[in-house]
């Protein structure tokens, strides 16, 4: 099963594709996706939409894992944050593959075992979970971190 | 000059199309993308997508004009309409139409002279203003209203 997280920002949304058999997990991609500095929300929806559709193409994912949005920032940048989010999904369902998603207390427990984990000890357990001989970056790591959520916990119901 | 105003919803998305010719203004068409009861989000971003690239297709507007998100709702329904919001904006930027946004405060005083308008109070002035012999449904109202925002105040600076 080849597994798509995505984490999806208002100026950064990073990805990272892993293959699971039974119990291995094995990375196989990751990636930014960043927009240019002071780019209008629209080019930033329109790159997105592209680039993903891009790595898709690509990667041939067979499920796509997505963190759920954070409450606890400010209104405007939690709806600029949905906005390229809805860009996202709609990017997956385009290509016909189910979007699942986890909250970020899900995602956290399924790398770090607790949900408070700050964003280096996902980075530092993305990379001990997946053998890598480098530390992800973090945007890279938090959809990691989503992937290997999905490979864990493996919902029945897509969004 | 030919305006479309678009409310983005999490389950009715409505739309106005109208032509500004001077101070003159005129009805083209409106109308509301529904999704069907039950609809997973990635079901209604799709049909959203879809279906407004056919009204973009049918009406060839120059311009979109959007309202802000309202902030005071609960924040679950805030970010469904958020991406929603997203797809809509993509939509448009896909066609090549620049997008332009006003806060519901604008949108209401464009149409009916203060703010904090309700509902059927923008009904009824989108019908007089536009000579329409109907009252327009609700959600294409919001639309009409944002478009009405869009030829009287006619910002600079797409979004």
């Amino acid at each position: 099963m080849r597994i798509l997280g995505i984490d999806p920002g208002s100026h950064v949304t990073g990805y990272g594709v892993i293959d699971q058999s039974g119990n291995y997990l094995r990375h196989v991609a990751h990636g930014e996706i960043k927009a240019r500095r002071n780019s209008l929300l629209s080019e930033v929806l329109i790159d997105t939409f592209r680039k993903l559709g891009a790595v898709i193409a690509e990667n041939n994912p067979q499920v796509v894992s997505l963190e759920n949005i954070f409450y606890g920032k400010n209104v405007r940048s939690l709806i600029r944050q949905a906005q390229v989010r809805g860009v996202v999904i709609h990017a997956c369902t385009d290509k016909g593959i189910p979007v699942f998603e986890y909250s970020p207390l899900e995602v956290k427990k399924a790398v770090v075992g607790y949900g408070r984990a700050e964003k280096r000890q996902v980075q530092i357990m993305v990379k001990a979970i997946l053998k890598l001989d480098f530390l992800p970056p973090s945007d890279a790591a938090d959809a990691l971190a989503a992937a290997i959520c999905q490979a864990n916990f493996g919902k029945e119901q897509p969004i």
